[in-house]
């Protein structure tokens, strides 16, 4: 497999669990929190498909294509090992769905920081909130769903509340 | 449609037209030519798929992940315009295969610059020899191509000598 396909199983496969998850949650009230914003494509995507339901946006640096920038007012900025906890205080257990794609190029160093956010990341939820990750997640008590569709297994992760 | 959307279809068009494209022109004995290393995903497709043919790659400013960063050997750094006369000088008419991506986000100005660099890269092809861009091309004497099945129209052009 060449890097061209890792790729594009990746962004497929967070297109088709974030479809799934956008469906499933949609009866929900709670706003939807876009972790990692980096080129804007995923917040774009979900933007175009959610509607009725805030979306925040959580990234260090904002770099993103001027068509996917948050408004100032959906923008929580900082490192998320800081700003999820502040988030939690503001906004309680209330997230329809959170969608994270925080890593780099450095599979380890990925998962080790999923390990650390993950129980930042859990209690944010709302009951019935799903979580779709790049990354494998470390959650005390959210159930794996299986994969929707077109994802490929690996590239993506569901969980739920 | 979303960015996301159309970021997808870009790449698998990409991918449909570099096969189609290292498959028909496999025969032929000369070098690809990568314009446009960027992250280097192209870039390392090709590596992956194209036996037996030197592949060169040309890029102002090498910054793609270390997987795909070719050797200085192959790497012809400088600015298009300046760097493929120069490469007609040193090669002559004889590259099997180019595919190019060169272009940003400024739809207006990618289409002036493909007008631009057409000229420059029609006398670099083989006979035979075949053309993959990300944006349509302006040449005097190439055929286009009917694109390969899951390519999407509009996404990406194939130009035969
Ligand atoms: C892979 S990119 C996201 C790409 C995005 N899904 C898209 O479609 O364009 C990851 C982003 O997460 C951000 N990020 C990584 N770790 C972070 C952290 N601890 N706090 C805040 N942002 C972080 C990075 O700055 C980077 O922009
Ligand atoms: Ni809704
Ligand atoms: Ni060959």
């Amino acid at each position: 497999m060449s890097r061209l396909d890792v790729f594009i199983d990746r962004m497929v496969s967070q297109r088709a669990c974030l479809d799934f998850a956008i469906a499933e949650t949609a009866a929900l009230p709670g706003p939807a929190f876009e972790l990692g914003l980096g080129n804007g494509r995923t917040y774009h995507h979900m933007r175009e498909n959610i509607t009725g339901h805030d979306i925040y946006v959580f990234e260090r640096a904002i770099a993103s294509n001027p068509a996917s920038t948050p408004d100032e007012a959906f923008t929580i900025l900082g490192d998320v090992m800081e700003t999820l906890p502040q988030t939690l205080e503001r906004f309680g257990a209330t997230a329809s769905l959170i969608h994270a794609d925080l890593g780099g190029h450095n599979l380890k160093k990925n998962d080790l920081f999923a390990r650390k956010v993950s129980p930042l990341i859990e209690p944010l939820l709302a009951k019935g909130g799903l979580m779709v990750s790049s990354d494998r997640m470390y959650f005390d008590a959210l159930e794996e769903l299986p994969l929707p569709e077109g994802a490929v297994p690996g590239r993506c992760f569901i969980y739920r509340k």
